[in-house]
């Protein structure tokens, strides 16, 4: 299988792109191409040889062949009589984190296209990049959330209780993200976290809650689910263990909460997963909190693809690239417009 | 202004996006160009002149020259010399009906291609084209919503009360929708809506339940609103009246509901348009029970534009397409990817 991974865009999270995407040449032994949507959006097709992280802080990527979309595929201008070539390979991974990638903009083009690939599609990217839709998506499904409050740029803020955490909607790898102790230290964390996003949410903090994490897909109506792994926590990432988080290959620790939780968090991931996110490997993060599951967030294109929760993750990349979800047929017989001439009299 | 109509495209209300389209020319004094998205997904630029809907259901539109999206706008190989042209336009109304222009495919694609649009952007439109994702929204932003039950393809469905309203989720102008009396018609409405989607929601049907429609758009941080109507309704919608809907251009009725309800309506219309859905005119369909006001649904790109339910409506129109949102400034400066290098020592 040849996989074609489309990474990078207009995204603060580009350069998390970047290191996610080399990381999958030590994750998969298939033959790879690398398509890379650089700051103004313009493709470019890298050598697979070449790619290493500082072709692009150079600029150096900019000598590769253009590439474009078009139907059925990625097209270049090349070789020697500058004609059009249709670029080959069986399946795109969609590795563009935060914006382009997991905010739905990407899996639309790829769709609208009709290119295959591996990412959610539209709505549940949409439905797992916002972080307040996601609330009320959870809350539909029956899974819970913690207590939030939303707020868009110019309402009025009030916070009484601390500490709180304060998170921009649409931003994943904790950018912009603020645990705030004291109604001083408030402002600062808004502005910054509007700096990112026009619209927040604020949840309590609770210091020291558990985390467990759980990656899986779905293939032929079956849910394949990965080890759970209670992360590492740092209260802020800081800039090893985000490097070590996205690039990361070797197997995670499984983690055993016992029956009852190990279940409500599988049962959990089912009711988000449901239909929506058919075609996509993604990876749920949950809170336990006095022996209750919540959803903490959707990653729904995970750091590496969480490939190291999984015991052969190729294998699994293979069954979900073979049953990608196709889309309804829709005949256009234009038996209505036909009924309007005859109306007409025309 | 020139006025680029982008409209059709893969979706069961292809033919209704026809019919609305053609209306504009009636509603915009502007200079319009029309640009074409048929079955296939191939674009055509069909002159403003030619326009009539026997054009597409005798495939004649093929004649006209091919359009592709590229930055900036559409572009076309034309002319004698077969070169390159770009389509010059100043703003383009997205007025797919259904898929593609309501589900925020075409949405994500102009935005990728940085071209300026009257629509909801991709993630209201994912709110607003999936009805289950719209209950869930309208909760969270505090609005009422009538009861449902939410069923995937292979669900077990069990109904206890009739008469109940079966919906496939994503589909607009009452395709695929029944209103079912009893258990004995229930599995056939079922078939006929999976026929259009993988899922649906089951409401109580209330029967003679008021309806009110209200549309309106924000300019500056103001919401400007349209008159609210009480459409006339048929238990269905017949091939007639459909078409009078989508191609309706005279002034409707206004309604006064008394200053409560009126309010009640705004105020839920506000809480729903939010931030979420700058750049767009949209339509929201209200039921009043017992004093109370529910969401029935949003249409984000609602027949003719709701053009009839607006004083002056090319007023309104050149307002947004001139005070259109904006997407944050994202700087890719490779800061991090430069510390990966300096940590390596590379």
């Amino acid at each position: 299988m040849k996989i074609a991974i489309l990474f990078g865009g207009l995204s603060f999270e580009h350069e998390i792109s970047i290191v996610s995407s080399i990381a999958m040449k030590d994750i998969l032994k298939d033959e790879l191409i690398y398509l890379y949507i650089d700051g103004k959006r313009d493709i470019y097709e890298i050598p697979t040889q070449k790619i290493n992280s500082k072709l692009f802080s150079s600029g150096e990527y900019r000598k590769f062949d253009r590439a474009y979309f078009k139907k059925g595929g990625f097209y270049k201008i090349s070789g020697l009589f500058k004609k059009e070539q249709s670029i080959d390979f069986d399946v795109v991974l969609n590795l563009s984190h935060g914006g382009d990638g997991e905010d739905g903009i990407l899996s639309s083009i790829l769709d609208f296209y009709n290119i295959p690939f591996i990412a959610p599609r539209t709505e549940a990217c949409v439905v797992s990049s916002n972080k307040f839709i996601t609330k009320g998506y959870a809350k539909s499904v029956d899974v819970n959330v913690l207590d939030y409050k939303y707020y868009t740029k110019n309402d009025d803020i009030k916070v009484d209780m601390f500490p709180v955490i304060v998170k921009p909607v649409k931003l994943g790898s904790s950018i912009g993200v603020a645990i705030v102790k004291s109604k001083e230290e408030l402002d600062y964390s808004l502005d910054v976290a509007f700096e990112f996003d026009d619209a927040i949410i604020i949840e309590p903090f609770i210091s020291g809650v558990k985390e467990y994490n759980l990656a899986g897909t779905k293939v032929n109506g079956e849910f394949i689910f990965s080890i759970i792994e209670e992360p590492q926590k740092a209260e802020f990432l800081d800039f090893d263990k985000k490097y070590l988080d996205f690039s990361r290959t070797s197997k995670a620790k499984e983690v055993d909460l016992g029956d009852k939780l190990n279940q409500e968090i599988k049962e959990s991931f089912k009711r988000l997963y449901n239909t929506l996110f058919e075609g996509s490997i993604i990876r749920c993060d949950f809170f336990v909190v006095d022996e209750k599951v919540y959803l903490n967030e959707i990653n729904s294109i995970p750091g590496s693809m969480a490939n190291y929760l999984f015991t052969d993750f190729e294998e699994l990349f293979k069954k979900v690239a073979l049953t990608l979800p196709k889309r309804k047929e829709i005949a256009i017989n234009y038996e209505y417009v036909n009924k309007i001439q005859v109306a007409k009299g025309k």
